[in-house]
């Protein structure tokens, strides 16, 4: 049966990354894309609550079905399934994306949580990303993992409540190690600030940072990025720490109240 | 010793919420406060990157040094702690927020994903969220529970990675059952657009939709919700679903490559 696919990501509909996965996509099923009208990098989860959201036609896919939308990358999940498509699509995919995705970069990462929000809305949902920023990057490796793990998650579906986070480094495809099933590493950003002032002097602040990843394990997305490989983390939207729940019954209380 | 409190939260810097918070939060150190010139409901964990961010001194609490900023919640941590503090506090406090943050909403808080930020930087954070969306919420319940669960978290920390999400229904003080150390529900949003035609003929959506939960478990915070407890979800930002990684062993592969 044909499989219906949505395409989204976070750069915008007309970034070089969506069109790489459009093109892979097309391969495996009917591709519909509803993507961002403008950048919407490190939106995370965010949504449109208290304003309209619009949707515009866009004809920069051959022969695909396609719509640039005013929001976030999980706006446009929302309106692809409950106003384009009005029904679930067999997949989600969004990217690819202009950047990594990896270790807790997953929280701002508006590419993933798109897929997030497709895996809430129990479809298999897959974010991809490519460790190169630039806006012409190369994208083959990227297609070459895609083009491996679609038609299996097709096939077989995912986890209950699991999308995946597949990161991709910067390498020729006949570098590239393999694919790496594995966890999501303890890294984190060292925020500075490029403190300024303007023409009017008065100061602004503009975010930058550091990447640090001081994650010992040797099972982690970065660990397996760094020697060569594509990596695919597991990725739910339970928040709970299960493991300090029993750590914490100090807080509970029944009596005082 | 004086600690130093961190007070931000997602409904912006004039809300009653925060006021509600400040008052609380007051009695146990130093507070400084940081929050959104606007509300910034449902951004999750974006963050302001292509754009710059601006601070300006806010004079609405009495003594109380404070800040508006002109980002999300998650940069108004950032900003607190790289450029007002120049070190990390003792705490950081997001909230009170106007509605409900329980189970998968999570996800989209600005409240809850500045808690997160604080415990991505090591600082025990908490986020509380009333049940009541009304900007002149009676949030007296809430400030009991937080003053409550604040000391204690001021004395003896929290586990590592690990931020509490603290929910509170909307009830008065004396009915409240107590406070549930609990796991997040697994209950989501059916979304349904609201689609209309604006005044030149263009169509537009505005999102809307029913919170259902089919959750049957008796340990999570929509649980407890239900029968008078405020919730506490120690909430981490480790989104590996570590339960299905064996299950994805297929998709590794080192061969084909």
């Amino acid at each position: 049966m044909n499989k219906i696919i949505l395409v989204t990501n976070d750069d915008g509909i007309f970034a070089k990354g969506i069109a790489s996965l459009v093109s892979v996509a097309s391969s495996f099923g009917t591709v519909l894309v509803v993507a961002p009208n403008k950048p919407q990098s490190g939106m995370g989860h965010a949504i449109t609550i208290a304003d309209p959201l619009r949707l515009s036609p866009y004809n920069g896919f051959e022969d695909i079905e396609a719509y640039s939308c005013s929001g976030t990358p999980v706006d446009c999940v929302k309106l692809g399934i409950f106003e384009v498509l009005k029904s679930k699509p067999d997949l989600i995919l969004s990217g690819i994306n202009h950047g990594e995705n990896s270790s807790t970069n997953v929280l701002y990462s508006g590419t993933m949580s798109a897929a997030i929000e497709g895996a809430m809305e129990g479809v298999p949902s897959i974010g991809f990303s490519l460790a190169d920023f630039d806006s012409d990057a190369d994208f083959s490796v990227t297609q070459h993992v895609a083009n491996h793990l679609i038609p299996k998650v097709l096939e077989q579906g995912l986890p209950e409540n699991t999308a995946l986070n597949v990161n991709v480094p910067k390498l020729r495809t006949d570098e590239l190690k393999g694919i790496k099933v594995c966890s999501q590493a303890h890294a984190y950003w060292e925020d500075k600030f490029d403190s300024r002032v303007d023409q009017f002097g008065r100061p602004y602040y503009w975010l930058t940072g550091k990447f640090s990843d001081k994650d010992q394990r040797d099972d982690t997305d970065l660990y397996y990025l760094k020697k060569g490989f594509a990596t695919v983390v597991p990725t739910h939207f339970d928040l709970t720490n299960y493991a300090v729940l029993n750590e914490l019954n100090h807080l509970d209380n029944e009596r005082e109240f």
